[in-house]
């Protein structure tokens, strides 16, 4: 059986180097470099097995996804990701598990270039959770107060596939043979849009990726900035197969408005910016779609065939959904 | 029931705000700024129910305890403690257990001046996840890969009190009464040594904490510095309870050289700096011991009675002792 020192020295000594890391994983902690003239960026989350994910889910999917969740609150501030922590609570040390999943994490990690540089194995139920760091340019980081009135309303991507999935593996639906490997992957392996949030730190008012659930999120920024939103149901962009998969408003409506998971952005764009904004998306092939504009009437309406329909205000709430 | 947000908002959005925090809890993910000139340090460690603590260990002493590790790890380097995320993952949501662990994490933040910066609560078996952040002026880390032939070997404080107060709550021997508030203190009210790793900065080749073990963390620093070390048990200080409970060879060896928990410091002076290293010392009142020296021959031998005895060279290893 593996010891917690092999454990880390075999599975989570990746090569990758950077040259901002003085010294990574093998101390009491690690010494690093932030860039002058940036601020550091650095947020938790973690994921528990039953809870952010079905117990079944594979090592690989849950590496994946557990770094790509804070890759995604780096997208959503804009920032360049640089270095994490992985702090991993294990039943047991299957190798087989810990190898694969070691594999998935070091491939994320390398694709966007980011270093593991302090990690901690304990025993107990299966949990992870990573702190990440990045960078922003002094005073460009996007944050969620700085909405204001006549902004436009963006998402990226599509919404609700991560929400569908869940639905179906919970037995709340079923789904066409067909799209069961699309709409996993959206639950499983969400993109982080860190390209898209780089681009954003010229032209956004406010950021947030969408976690909670389209209309909470909103709402995490209209209390911020003090203002309210409307959106158009109509507008909001869903995939071929998650229209493919359900007909029924009565599903269909809470999954793309509270359903979450889905580590799209959600931003505003001045008025003034738009078209520029446009552009420049379309030259760079992201997928973004206006969806509503900010309105300094406080709380978040929806409008679905001209019609305001009853918002559940709900986002994805551990202590209250499980 | 109070939601994640509001457990959040509630709990743990304490008052402290340090003009390096840009945006604190509350959005993506925290700005900081890095003082110029300085490095990050940044280090995780968990605590698991069950495994690292004691089930039945109070709400108070849990937070104490999870935030004076990670302390120690700064202390460790010779950093000043900056920036603290917290992941926690609560098995329900026990208002007057949240009020405590957060009332006792806030006083040791505050005793600190460090800020929380971002959390996550999840639902799950207890465990406390925290990633600190600290800063020292640039190449002045200390680490544990410059020990050097010659150099003294010292420890703070006193060894062996945490893995005595352990080995009672597993039953392994019985306390004196007059001795069990004293060690208990030891096992979850560790202080860390962050004056004497600020004040380490000018006169130590390495250092580490000792949470492992004080054989096992020894070696940390040899194996990573390719040198050796031979300490002196007679040397080792034991505090008066620890003496005073124990007579037996086969409980105090392991426990004062493989015992671990104990958060002291064990760092290496140069000979050519050791009389004004003890006078500094002795002057902010602090107290160490000189226990033995690095030599180049690998490996650690420890004497007692004029001879080398057997030592075991196991750490607390999460997965071989649990």
């Amino acid at each position: 059986m593996p010891t917690e020192f092999n454990i880390i020295r075999q599975y989570f000594t990746f090569n990758e180097t950077r040259d901002d890391v003085v010294l990574g994983i093998g101390d009491d902690a690690a010494v690093l470099i932030v860039p002058e003239h940036h601020q550091l960026i650095q947020s938790v989350d973690t994921l528990v097995a039953g809870v952010h994910f079905p117990i079944e889910t594979s090592a690989e999917d849950v590496a994946y996804k557990a770094l790509a969740v804070n890759l995604s609150d780096m997208a959503a501030m804009g920032a360049e990701p640089a270095w994490f922590t992985l702090a991993i609570t294990l039943s047991d040390n299957n190798e087989v598990w810990l190898e694969a999943f070691s594999e998935s994490l070091s491939s994320l990690a390398k694709k966007y270039n980011i270093q593991l540089i302090g990690g901690d194995t304990t025993n107990g139920p299966l949990c992870i959770s990573i702190t990440i760091n990045g960078f922003v340019p002094e005073g460009k980081a996007l944050t969620r107060n700085k909405a204001q009135a006549t902004d436009k309303i963006y998402v990226s991507g599509t919404i609700g596939d991560a929400a569908l999935a869940l639905a179906a593996w919970q037995g709340q639906c079923l789904l066409r043979k067909e799209s069961i490997s699309y709409l996993n992957e959206k639950l499983n392996r969400p993109k982080p849009q860190i390209e898209l949030g780089l681009l954003l730190r010229d032209y956004a008012t406010s950021c947030i990726d969408i976690s909670d659930g389209l209309v909470a999120d909103i709402m995490h920024v209209t209390e911020n900035s003090q203002v309210g939103a409307k959106i158009y149901f109509e507008k909001i962009p869903l995939s071929k197969e998650f229209n493919f998969n359900l007909t029924d408003d009565a599903l269909i409506i809470p999954l793309v408005l509270s359903g979450g998971d889905d580590y799209q952005l959600c931003f505003t764009i001045p008025v003034t910016k738009q078209t520029e904004f446009d552009k420049v998306v379309k030259e760079n092939k992201i997928s973004v779609t206006c969806i509503g504009e900010i309105e300094s009437q406080p709380g978040v309406r929806c409008i679905k065939n001209n019609k305001e329909i009853d918002i559940q205000d709900a986002g994805y709430e551990h202590f209250t959904n499980d």
